[in-house]
C-alpha cells in the first residue's frame, strides 16, 4: 500500500510574484507530489502551500522549495503582519494514508536534517516531532521572531535540533513537525445570540474542560445575522465530526435553538466524513481500507 | 482529472487453477489497472474479477483477459450451476470518477468492437449500453445459454451488436455493458418477525411501488435470530444510503422495532458514504471533488 503524506510549508513572501511563481513551478513539477492549494496574503506577506504525495516526493519538494525560499526571501528586509522567523517559516507534515505518525515524525527528522546539511538553515522540530517539551507549541519556538532569534538561539534550551546556535543570516530558521490532520469545521445556529455560541464553544473546547482535540470560539456572522461555533478539529481519529455536531445540537436545544447547517472550510481527509456516515448508518463492521473502491488506486 | 472506471468481468471457469492463475496474472500485470478482488466458485464453475483503473488500462486488460478465456475455456465442455453463454460471459463497466455514463457506454462499445475484431467473439451490448430494448436486461440476452445461442442468433432481433449471426465455436458470446455502481446494503432489525422485513422490503423496492433504483427482500438470519432487509442500491447518486436507512427506521417504528445495524457487503465508492455524512451533518455546501484531500491524487 502506498504511503501518502500531506505537507503544508509556509513561506515568508506574499507579494513578490516572481518568487511566488518560482515556488509554484517547483511544487508543480516535482515528481511524486501534487500541489493541492496555495494562497498568498500581502498583509501577512506570507504564502501557504498544500501538497500531497509519497514520502519521497514530499521530502524532495520540501528541500527544493526551501532552497528557493532561502535564495529569494531575505528575512532582514521582511515586513508582514504574521509572526515569522524564516524564509521557510514552518512546515507541517500530516500522515494521510498507510503511514503512521511515528513514520511521519521520522520523515520530518530526515527532511530537517537535509535542510540544515544542504541549505545551512537551522531546524527546530515541533508538534509531534518535538524532542523537548518547550518545542511542542510552534508559538513558543517562534517567539521573538526573526529579529530576536540570533539571541534566543544562544540559550541552551533553544539549540536547534539540526544546526548550531546561530540562524542563517538571511533565511533565519525553519520549524518542521508532524501533526494530525486538522479539520476546520463550523456549525451555524438558528439564532443571532452570540452568548449561546460562546457558551457552546466553551463546553466543547479542550482549554475550558471539553474535548482535548477541539478548539472552538463563538462568532457572530453579521451578514447572515446568525451565530457560528467555529471549530478546529485537531484529530478526527480521536474526536469524530459527528460527536461534536451532536453535542452542539444537544446543547443548543437547551435554548430552543437548532442547527442551521455545518461546513468544512478547505480540505478534509475522506475518512473523516466516512467515519460519520458509519456512525449514523450504524455500520459497525465497515472496513475503510478494503471496502472503499478508490483506496485500491493507491496500491 | 484522471478518469477512473471499474470493470467486473465474469469468466466461465471456477475449477481449473491453471486457467484461473493465467487470468489473475494478466489482471495483475497490466499497466493502468489494479485487481481489487477475484473469487471463483466451483459449483457455479465461474470466476468474477473486479478491477479498477483508467479507461485505457481497462480496455487493454479486458481484451487480454478475453483472449485468455477464449483460448483456455471450451464452452462445449462447460458445466456449472450459473447460467452462461460464453467463456467471458459478461463484462460490466462502472463509471467511478471524472467519467460520465455516456463516456462509459462509448468505452463498452470500443471494447466490444475489439473483442469481435481481434478475438472473433460476437458481442451483445446490455444495460446502459443496450441499443435495443430487449438487451437492457442481461437475463434476456443469456436465455437459452451457450447451448441454445447458435439457434437464437439466427433470429434478426438477436443479431450481435458486434459480429455476425453465429457464436464463436468454443468461446460462445460475450455481453458487455455500462451500469451505475451497485451497492449491496443490508439493514438488520431488532426482531425475528420475517413479515416485518418483508413488508418493509415491499415498501422500498421499485418493483412493488417503492424507489426505482432499489431492489429489496426480507430475510431471516437464523444464526442471529433476527431479520434483515437485504437491498441492492442500483444508483447511489439517485437514491442515497441515508434515505433508505431512514425510511426503514421510520417503517420499523410502526411495529416498535428498531434498527440493529447496517452493513455494506463488498465494495462501495467512497462518495456514497460521504453523501450520507453530508446529509446527517447538514453540510449543504460541501464539494466532494475539491474538498476531499485524496481526490487530488487522481489528478
Amino acid at each position: 500500500m502506498s504511503k501518502i503524506v500531506q505537507c503544508i510549508p509556509n513561506f515568508s513572501e506574499g507579494k513578490n510574484i516572481t518568487t511566488i511563481k518560482k515556488l509554484i513551478d517547483v511544487a508543480k513539477s516535482t515528481a511524486g507530489v501534487t500541489l493541492v492549494d496555495h494562497s498568498s496574503d500581502e498583509n501577512h506577506n506570507r504564502s501557504v502551500f498544500t501538497l500531497i504525495g509519497s514520502p519521497e516526493g514530499v521530502e524532495e519538494v520540501l528541500v527544493k522549495l526551501s532552497k528557493i525560499a532561502r535564495d529569494n526571501i531575505d528575512m532582514t528586509k521582511h515586513f508582514g503582519k504574521h509572526p515569522r522567523m524564516g524564509s521557510t517559516d514552518v512546515i507541517a507534515l500530516v500522515p494521510i494514508k498507510n503511514i503512521t505518525m511515528e513514520e511521519t515524525v521520522k520523515l520530518s527528522e530526515k527532511i530537517g536534517e537535509r535542510i540544515y546539511n544542504e541549505l545551512e538553515i537551522p531546524v527546530m522540530l515541533y508538534a509531534n516531532s518535538a524532542k523537548k517539551e518547550n518545542r511542542i507549541n510552534l508559538a513558543n519556538i517562534r517567539k521573538g521572531e526573526f529579529e530576536g532569534m540570533s539571541k534566543k538561539l544562544l540559550e541552551e534550551k533553544w539549540t536547534p535540533d539540526f544546526g548550531e546556535n546561530k540562524i542563517h543570516p538571511t533565511a533565519g530558521i525553519t520549524a518542521i513537525g508532524a501533526r494530525s490532520p486538522m479539520i476546520a469545521f463550523n456549525v451555524n445556529l438558528n439564532t443571532n445570540n452570540l452568548e449561546i455560541a460562546n457558551n457552546i464553544a466553551r463546553i466543547i473546547r479542550g482549554s475550558s474542560g471539553g474535548f482535548k482535540n477541539c478548539k472552538a470560539i463563538g462568532l457572530l456572522l453579521e451578514d447572515k445575522n446568525i451565530v457560528q461555533v467555529s471549530i478546529n478539529m485537531m484529530d478526527y481519529n480521536k474526536l469524530p465530526l459527528y460527536r461534536i455536531f451532536e453535542i452542539i445540537k444537544l446543547e443548543a436545544k437547551k435554548y430552543g435553538v437548532t442547527i442551521l447547517e455545518s461546513e468544512i472550510i478547505g480540505l478534509t481527509p475522506g475518512k473523516a466524513l466516512v467515519d460519520s456516515a458509519i456512525y449514523y448508518l450504524q455500520m459497525n463492521n465497515f472496513d475503510y481500507n478494503t471496502q472503499v473502491l478508490e483506496n485500491y488506486l493507491f496500491d
